[in-house]
């Protein structure tokens, strides 16, 4: 199993961490200190050495923030977390603010004492972070100190050591392009930003530029490390000794040098030895690079990553390999619905016993590397919390009349996958069926539009929800996210969201299309398919080209719990459509029994 | 009539103006010289005298701007005058760029000479303007050189004076809070930025703020000036003295001083002689003034005009004054459509005499105080140029088996209005009725969305345009604009476009929803009504309150046009509900010939 349901925290951290942490701060003669979720990669999934924000507090979640004073300490998170983070993380030493409404800026403006000394580890934020913090000093008079040392990491006696999972090679037949090629077409982007040479720091685009992988963070096959990359094409790559072996060395031939990851600094400071002008990233780079580089006389030109777009433009050969394996992964999943709709319908299954059914039917196709997150395996009313992750402490049961929402993905060689589907125990009610087809209409309308090159997904997010907003309703995540290639579940730069990200989507692209709908208390809806974005072709009788969507995931509906009186023609033609093509690149794959069960789910409404 | 159709400009300009100004410029020791589009105020209207652009070049459009060399002169401007810029502009003279893909910023990067003295006159460009300027002569090598005298002001020998049209007040029944409470809300906010001052260059803002109107533009009743706001609430008003009474002095009260337009220089070192700290937007405002204010040693906060957002909120008042000018301006229309129904269907009107028709409608009112923009009076294949602006040189016969399309506004003292209509001369082809029911189709998407607070124009935009994708067909223009209370009839902050303009939409709000389709060398169609954002609302059997569209244009759809086969039920209710309300409201106004007619054009489909 590649997930664990074992509770990652306790609320006791806070009432026995807290006091060592302020020992360690006022040994540093800090009278506060600022506690990002992020780690030295700005990353969103943490090695368990880099879970700072966890240990000091008993929260888990996946983004947030604390500001731990000598006499206080306060929590910011966002919406998705209110209830969370009151339950994991003891009131009696934490209150709890809203990250959205009140960030740790604007908190320390208003809160900040003059001349206190409140420290940050600068190897944590991004500068475009860090400048919110810098205003806010200015206003409130407090003083910003960089530490040296992060006191938690002196105070966290028991810290696990970094990881050292050996890189590998990503081979030539999945990532479609050499690295050779890759650093040829960086290093020509580079030199036409003006630039000598780019610092990369970010893991997900070593992984990309070098085809290489790791397995240093759970779920995401990252090799944490750092790059320098010049405008010949030449690389030096920082991973801890222990990740390099005589493999890696050969794929990464002698262009590339291999360095530990602590002689960074050392490098830094040459490149400012010798004049370099240095492309980085201001939004994915910590505020460490910048200092180290300004210090050593570098000129800086920040500039936005310039493997990201790259990286997310997935080549053929990325492509028909996340085509295979969604269909690997459709299959799993269509074993695991039938498996719920004939053995899971007791109300007897528990959320964690589903979602190691699932994971074993992943892992039958024997290409599974790693699931590409913890499933969100979400029974009646822990389905309304839409980013619920199931534990011994919360496990429940699959019970009759209430819907269950499965939310998985997997990460095989040639891709990774995100896939979410809501299926009725026992017998689904007519709400349950309203608000589905409801989540379900929002779905069909962002799959099946046609769009002019330029179009950003923060243009198209309204097309998910517009059945909601009608019956006022609406959900409180995203509607899209990038997914990488064997890479992140969650990559950018594109997004489909209200959020404002003007990232056009470009061809090549995978995003996610998910819109839900979550009823407190009650259950969760959610409906989701992966898709890669088309390049622009004519349109029969138009004058402009338009791009579109293709559907990859594959795997059926829940069928009854639409309301085929809720829907257009054309809608029913696309749920239909899209079974039928369910059906044929799946049955293949299936055992008789299975397929004839498929064949009857994927009928025509 | 308030619009003449006179050509305003002429091909010979560049051939015997660009020698005047290269003598001028040679006087001032410049090698080049920029000339924006823009005016002193930074506005969309300019008074003739501000017309720098259109006298060395010969252009008249809305946007653009040109470099002029000693050598050598370009022209930039954007898609919408591509075929116009090359019809008013000598190529002898000058050469063409396209303003979006090159800019003059990365012109003179590119062909700037390293040393070259390259002219702009401070102020005609926002900081936000030069910076781009500023960046291009650092990677060039050029110098850039604040003029203090324009060298087209030198050599423009026959340039007319600056307009000074009376200030008049407008009245409370009409802006519904004085403007003593208005400068109390903006003190507040003034506080509230840590600013002691605001510095108000847009002569929008001076017209909201004080409540006064002007004469000194075409189609906006603007008055051009300068404010100071301090953050007790009293001002400062620089005004031309010729423009300023008695009754504007008991209008403004002693809360506000009023001083000479000259004297504004003087009253900017003042504020950095008392070391005041002072709000200007970047955006809106001047380089000049932010020159002054730094040099007297003022502290500048660049933000925002605080005026922008509050004025584009219209209130009750606003909101019921604007409602009656539409039923008003509804009339006009109304006559108007059934005037082209019956007496321009020959072939033998012209587009002048149709728009001088319209005109004559509005006036009938007797409360058109100006129109409020040059009328778009367009055609057979003139309405394919979407900014088409007829004069005697191209005015064209409404022939049969065309179409027309029509769009203009008025000024009333209680409303701007701005609508679009387009029929049919004569029988209109299968292809129009096509085109027309696609636009019909987007434009009712686009006024029938309900969507929760916070989301922008930016995110509904591909409501109106998705039928047309879906035809591989589009229109470059935006899908609606907001629209002021008897001022400006494109005014911000918030916008419903492609582009990315991230202001949320908020009550009380008017906005333009105008999707169109342009068939070049055929025909335009284009159907425009305004909308008020409604204030959120409950949902019955929701749970999130929801905003939405009031429309407030009054006129017939085109029923000839339409073919209802393209439509679903819903559309075709909107349409019948929607023509119900035009007649209930307009039928009261009308001759009983006209009423029994319009009763005919809005009948059920």
């Amino acid at each position: 199993m590649f997930q664990s349901f074992d509770p990652v925290s306790d609320r006791s951290f806070a009432s026995s961490h807290l006091p060592l942490l302020r020992h360690s701060m006022a040994t540093q003669k800090l009278d506060g200190f600022i506690v990002p979720h992020d780690d030295e990669y700005l990353n969103e999934y943490l090695p368990d050495c880099a879970e700072r924000l966890m240990w000091v507090s008993g929260f888990s979640g996946s983004a947030g923030a604390a500001i731990i004073l000598l006499d206080q300490a306060v929590m910011f998170t966002d919406g998705r977390y209110t209830l969370q983070v009151r339950e994991q993380v003891d009131e009696n030493f934490f209150s709890f603010e809203d990250i959205t409404d009140t960030p740790p800026s604007a908190w320390l403006a208003d809160n900040g004492k003059p001349g206190a000394r409140i420290g940050y580890d600068p190897m944590l934020h991004s500068p475009a972070g860090l400048e919110a913090l810098v205003k806010a000093s200015d206003r409130a008079g407090f003083v910003l100190v960089p530490v040296t040392q992060n006191p938690i990491d002196v105070a966290w006696t028991d810290r696990p050591a970094p990881p050292v999972a050996p890189t590998v090679p990503h081979d030539n037949d999945y990532a479609g392009k050499s690295s050779q090629e890759k650093r040829r077409e960086i290093a020509a982007a580079i030199k036409k930003a003006g630039a000598d040479t780019v610092v990369l720091t970010a893991p997900h685009s070593l992984a990309w530029l070098f085809n290489i992988r790791g397995k240093d963070v759970h779920a995401t096959p990252l090799p944490l490390g750092r790059a320098i990359l010049h405008s010949d094409g030449t690389a030096a790559l920082f991973l801890h000794p222990e990740k390099v072996d005589d493999t890696l060395r050969t794929h990464l031939t002698a262009e590339v040098s291999i360095h530990p990851e602590t002689e960074i600094a050392a490098a830094l400071a040459e490149l400012g030895e010798n004049s370099l002008s240095v492309m980085i990233d201001p939004a994915l780079a910590p505020v460490w690079f910048f200092d180290q580089l300004q210090e050593a006389g570098a000129e800086i030109i920040k500039a936005a990553d310039p493997c990201a777009l790259p990286r997310a433009r997935k080549n053929k050969t990325e492509m028909d390999g996340t085509r295979r394996a969604h269909i690997r992964d459709g299959i799993a999943v269509s074993r695991f619905l039938h498996w719920v709709a004939e053995d899971a319908q007791s109300g007897d299954v528990t959320e964690i016993e589903a979602a190691q059914k699932l994971e074993s039917f992943r892992a039958m196709s024997n290409q599974l590397n790693d699931i590409s997150f913890d499933s969100i395996s979400a029974a009646g009313s822990n389905g309304a919390h839409c980013h619920y992750r199931v534990t011994t402490e919360t496990n429940k049961k699959l019970e009759r009349g209430t819907l269950y929402l499965i939310d998985s993905g997997g990460q095989y060689p040639d891709g990774t996958t995100d896939i979410t589907r809501t299926v009725p125990i026992g017998e689904p009610t007519e709400e349950m069926r309203r608000c589905y087809t409801l989540v379900l209409k929002g779905h069909i309308s962002l799959a099946t539009i046609r769009f002019p090159r330029g179009t950003s997904g923060h243009q198209l997010d309204v097309l998910a929800r517009r059945p909601l907003w009608e019956a006022g309703l609406d959900y409180d995540h995203g509607t899209g996210h990038g997914v990488g290639s064997y890479l992140g579940v969650h990559e950018g730069p594109q997004n489909i969201s209200k959020k404002l990200i003007s990232q056009p989507l470009e061809p090549g692209m995978i995003c996610s299309n998910e819109p839900g709908y979550y009823k407190t208390g009650e259950f969760g809806i959610r409906i989701e398919n992966l898709v890669i974005v088309r390049p622009p072709v004519p349109v029969a009788g138009g004058e402009r080209e338009m791009m579109s969507f293709e559907i990859i995931t594959m795997a059926p509906l829940e069928r009854t719990l639409i309301d085929t009186s809720l829907l257009t023609e054309d809608e029913i033609a696309w749920v239909n459509d899209y079974h039928a093509e369910v059906f044929q690149k799946l049955s293949e794959g299936l055992e008789p029994d299975l397929s004839a069960w498929l064949k009857e789910m994927t009928a025509p409404l």
